[in-house]
């Protein structure tokens, strides 16, 4: 893109206006410790809902995406083309058995994701607080690209 | 997608075609142990080169990326939109400085990606060696998904 670099402002509502994207994807890397001790990295696509300035996904309970959530309770995760993207790095808020979840965050997730899991046995929400958010095109926008730093929009 | 199934031929074909894809970036996703012992997932976008059944990347030495692999020798890689995904699991084969890589590395790496790290200090090439691909696109191609294992084209 040969545009001039976004704005912060610009890039805020760019984010904002893919976060509540009908049907939106999202990579979720999350990661684990191994029994010899390594670091096991894991990524998978998933249906997102942005809810009250949360991430909201649901998993299946026993997914590698939820034992990890559960266990370091950190994930990064990156919304868009690898050449427009937004980048989150966030912490497990709240891990929420559908049957037991409160009707906005059932309802909320089931309107803007294309699936609802209160079909299925055995998912959970998991509910995540965005730290950090990044958002850049190309090299030109690196500069600026940190939207969010501690939790607060800046 | 309201295709049918692709064949497992047709997806190895296809996956060939994405990873040999000029200026094809990758999703690459990597981690670490904190201080603290939790897992910490990272995960970034690069350009990448497929040379010899290997997904070479171009990164700096001090990068994240490059000081989680050489430490855990794991990653996991995703290309394509989140809903026509290739993922790979991969080991790290080689680490490189650009100056004392061989040729074909070098010029292999040139002439897919969109970038030459020979004009800059400090990058290292990555030589992974792919474990396990899967590639699917809707919820009908989960069956027959994976189209590698432990390294090999099934």
């Amino acid at each position: 893109m040969t545009d001039a670099p976004r704005s912060r402002e610009q890039r805020r509502a760019d984010t904002l206006a893919l976060l509540t994207t009908p049907a939106i994807d999202v990579w979720m890397s999350t990661s684990s410790i191994d029994e010899d001790g390594t670091a096991a990295p894991y990524l998978v696509p998933l249906s997102l809902a942005w809810l009250e300035n949360r991430v909201v996904i649901a998993v299946e309970e026993r997914s590698r995406t939820a034992r990890n959530l559960i266990n370091s309770g950190r994930a990064r995760l990156a919304l868009g083309p690898t050449r427009d993207v937004v980048i989150i790095d966030a912490e497990l808020e709240r891990a929420l058995p559908v049957q037991q979840a409160p009707a906005e965050i059932v309802e909320g997730y089931a309107g803007q994701a294309d699936w609802d899991p209160r079909g299925d046995d055995g998912y959970l929400y998991l509910v995540l607080r965005p730290i950090r958010i990044q958002a850049w095109r190309e090299a030109d926008e690196i500069k600026g690209r940190t939207l969010m730093r501690d939790g607060r929009w800046l």
